[in-house]
C-alpha cells in the first residue's frame, strides 16, 4: 500500500491515552480526572443550550471565557488563550515557536505526550533525567541551552511523581535559559500552598507561558476545555494565526466560563481532594509503599520489592476488581503506581483490596 | 520585545474568519450556516446530558460517531476519523502528509484558510488559477505535478462559486495527480443531484479523502464537528498519531452521533435549501446580478459596473441594514457579493433591500 506520510509521522508510535472505560461501576483512578463532577452553576448553564443556539459559528476568540479568565487571574485578556485542553496549547507552542530540527527539553520521566508531540513537530527531545530524588538537576538550564532548544516544557506539579518546584527557583531558570519556558500547571490547582501562584510573573516576562485545565481541577475532563497564560507577544501568535480558527464550540465556551466564575465551589472540591491525598498518601506509607510528597491529585506509591506480586501483576490484579490504577513501562517507574485521588469511598475500596493484595 | 516566532509564522498574516455577530436581530447570510436548527432528536440528546457525564475524558476516537458515519455511508469505522469542524482535517492532512518546503496544489480563488494552514506547515502553496469560467483549467494536474505537490486541495461544491466537478474527472485528477487528493465536500449536501457520492470511490482509492462537516449540511456550525472519510491507509495515521489525543468532547460526540442519524430531518432542511438557493439565483439574475450555478448554499452574485454602487459599497449599505453577506478583496472577486441562502423571509429581505439599492 502506497505510503504518503511524512518521515517523522511513519516512524512515530503515537500516544497512548490512559484507559477509558464506560462501564459505570468502574472505580477509575488512572488518568487524574476529578471525583466530583462540576458545579451546578455549570448544569445551570447547560441546560440553558438549546440547538438553536449551535446553528451559527461560536465566538472565534472565546472571548467570554478569556474575560472572566483574565478577570479572575488579575490579568489582561490579551494575556490569555481558550484551548482544547490543555493538549491544543501544547501543540500550538510547538507550531509557533519551534521549527523542525530545533530541540525541546523536558525533563525525564515527564509527561508522555510532550515526546510525542515534539516528534509531530519533527523536533527533537532533550531528555534531562531528574535526580533519584525527582528534582531537577543543578546543570538543568546548561543541559537545554546546550542544545539551544526553542521550548521547554516544565510540568509543575510533576506528573508522574507530584513534586512541585517553587517559583524562586523557576524565576532562576526562566532567565537563564535561552528559548520558551512552558510551565505545564495541570496540576496546579492541588498545591497545599494556596499562595503558590505564577501568573503575575508569567505575564510580566518575556518567555514564560503557564498552562492550566478544567479537566482536572473543574471535574470538566470530558469538555476538553484549558487555556494558556502568558504575556501578549507570545499569546498573540497562537490566537490570532496558528489556532484553528474556530478552536471551540458555543457549548464549551459557555460551561467552562461558568466553571471558573464558580470560585467558592471548585476550591471546595480541591480540599476535599488535598485531604483524601494526603491521606491516602500517608496509608500507603504505613503499608509500606513509599510515596512521594505529592502536590497534585495523584500519589506515586513505590511496591517493595518484599512485596507478592510486582506493581505491574497489582495494577492488573486491581483490574479484574474493577479499579484502574496507571502503571508506566519505564526504568525508573516499573516498580510503581500512579493512582489518582478518588472520593473517599474510592480510596477506602482501594486500600482494602491493595491490603489483601499485599 | 523577543521575537520567537519561526520566520512561517512571523510572515504570516492569519485567516480572517467571517464577521460573526451575535445581535439576533441580524440576517447574517455572509458564513454559509444553515438557516434551520438541527434537528429535534438533538435536542433531545443535549437535554439527556448532564456535567456529571464531563467529569471523565471523552472516548478519544469518536467511536460512536464514527460507527454511525461507517453505517451512514457504507463504509467500515476504520475509513472514517472525526475531527474538530473541516478545519481540523485539513490541518491533520498538512501535519501528516506535507514537509515543511514541499508544495501544496490549489485552484485559484479557492477557501482562503487553504493558504494559510500551508503557510502554517512551511509548506509552499501551488496555485492555479481558474478558467474564466471558474471551471479546473485541462493542464491543472500537469501543474501540480510540476512542483511535486504531495497534497492537492479541490473544494467541492467549489467556494466562492458553487461549482460542482463530477466523479469523472475528478477520477481522471486522483489518478494522475501525485500526491494525496483532499475533496473538501463542506457544501455537498446541497448539490441538486442527490446520487452524487464520491464516498465508495474515495475508500477504494489510494489517494482520496474526503472531508465532510456538520456545520453547513446540520445547523452545527456552533459544535464545531466534522470528518474525513478515505482508505484505511490514509485515515490511520492521522486517528492514531498526529490528532489530539482527546479530540472532540463528549457534548459534541453525542449531538454528532443523534445529527447524522436523522437523516430524515436533514435531507428535508437540505431540499428547502436548494429550493431556496435555485430561487435566489433566478431572481438575481433577473435582477441584472449575473449569478453562476451554484450547487451549494450559498450564490456568487456579479454587481453590474452600471450599478449606482459597486460591490463593496453593497456589502456596507446591506450591513448598515443589518444584512449581513461576503465579500472578497480579491481580483476576480471584486465586482462579487457571495450571499449564503438563508429562511425564505430572509431571502425576500435581501432581495428587497438590494432591489432599493440598484
Amino acid at each position: 500500500m502506497t505510503d504518503f506520510q511524512r518521515p517523522n509521522i511513519a516512524r512515530l508510535e503515537g500516544y497512548v491515552p490512559g484507559e477509558q472505560i464506560a462501564e459505570p461501576t468502574v472505580i477509575k483512578l488512572n488518568t487524574n480526572e476529578n471525583p466530583y463532577p462540576a458545579s451546578p452553576k455549570v448544569e445551570q448553564a447547560l441546560q440553558q443550550i438549546s440547538v438553536g443556539d449551535l446553528r451559527r459559528y461560536p465566538n472565534p476568540m472565546s472571548d467570554d471565557f478569556r474575560t472572566a479568565a483574565a478577570k479572575l487571574h488579575g490579568t489582561h485578556r490579551d494575556q490569555i488563550i481558550a484551548t482544547r485542553g490543555g493538549d491544543e496549547l501544547l501543540r500550538l507552542l510547538l507550531t509557533t515557536y519551534v521549527n523542525p530540527r530545533q530541540c525541546v527539553g523536558m525533563t525525564e520521566p515527564t509527561y508522555t505526550l510532550y515526546p510525542v508531540l515534539t516528534a509531530i513537530q519533527d523536533a527533537d527531545p532533550v531528555l534531562v533525567p531528574l535526580k533519584d530524588d525527582w528534582s531537577l538537576p543543578d546543570n538543568f538550564v546548561e543541559r537545554v541551552n546546550r542544545h539551544a532548544c526553542a521550548l521547554t516544557f516544565i510540568v509543575n506539579p510533576h506528573a508522574p511523581t507530584g513534586g512541585l518546584i517553587g517559583q524562586k527557583a523557576l524565576e532562576r531558570i526562566a532567565t537563564s535559559i535561552k528559548g520558551i519556558l512552558v510551565i505545564d500547571e495541570a496540576y496546579v490547582d492541588f498545591t497545599d500552598d494556596p499562595n503558590h501562584d505564577l501568573v503575575q510573573w508569567a505575564v510580566n516576562s518575556t518567555n514564560v507561558v503557564l498552562l492550566r485545565t478544567l479537566s482536572k481541577g473543574y471535574g470538566l475532563a470530558g469538555l476538553r476545555f484549558g487555556y494558556g497564560i502568558g504575556p501578549h507577544h507570545l499569546i498573540a501568535p497562537m490566537l490570532y494565526k496558528t489556532k484553528d480558527s474556530y478552536n471551540l464550540d458555543a457549548i464549551g465556551q459557555t460551561l467552562a466560563t461558568a466553571a471558573i466564575n464558580d470560585q467558592p465551589y471548585a476550591q471546595t472540591n480541591w480540599r476535599r481532594v488535598i485531604e483524601q491525598r494526603n491521606l491516602l498518601s500517608k496509608v500507603l506509607t504505613q503499608m509500606g509503599l513509599n510515596t512521594i510528597s505529592s502536590q497534585a491529585n495523584f500519589v506515586l506509591a513505590t511496591i517493595p520489592d518484599s512485596a507478592k506480586h510486582s506493581a505491574s501483576e497489582i495494577y492488573q490484579l486491581l483490574k479484574q476488581q474493577h479499579i484502574l490504577v496507571r502503571h508506566f513501562d519505564h526504568d525508573r517507574l516499573r516498580d510503581k503506581l500512579r493512582i489518582t485521588v478518588g472520593t473517599e469511598e474510592e480510596n477506602v475500596t482501594l486500600i482494602q483490596a491493595l491490603t489483601k493484595l499485599l
